[in-house]
């Protein structure tokens, strides 16, 4: 079963290579950007078969080695 | 419009990163794991209330600037 672990930067955490991406769009001319904030996305592939039980499984690992949770927040999502 | 680009390594690139993780994962006992690849994702705020437009313009922004398309894939998502 694949499962995704998005973990992105907490609101008020600075976020300067957002800001550098932000910036560079404008300047490619995407003016309708407002906002950027970038994150890292981990894909698992878990030899388990039930959805709910590999989703607690990876939120465990964000907890333990995937997010530092003093700065950034995850999600889990089953992969399609 | 909250739209969401997922940036990850094509299929055959390596992935030290994930290899790392996947290593650590098993050391923190999580045996289940069996692949780990690693991406970065980026949340685009744009000011567009059209969805299809949306995406159609992240998916621009990715070809342009997000992703190296030589070694990168991207998806683009509306975020709920």
């Amino acid at each position: 079963m694949k499962v995704r672990v998005i973990v992105s930067l907490k609101e008020g955490v600075l976020d300067p290579q957002g800001k550098a991406i932000n910036h560079a769009l404008h300047v490619l001319e995407f003016p309708e950007v407002c906002e950027v904030r970038t994150g890292k996305v981990i894909e698992l592939d878990l030899d388990e078969e039930n959805p709910q039980r590999a989703a607690q499984r990876a939120h465990k690992m964000a907890e333990s080695l995937l997010a530092n949770q003093v700065i950034e927040d995850f999600i889990v999502e089953i992969a399609k």
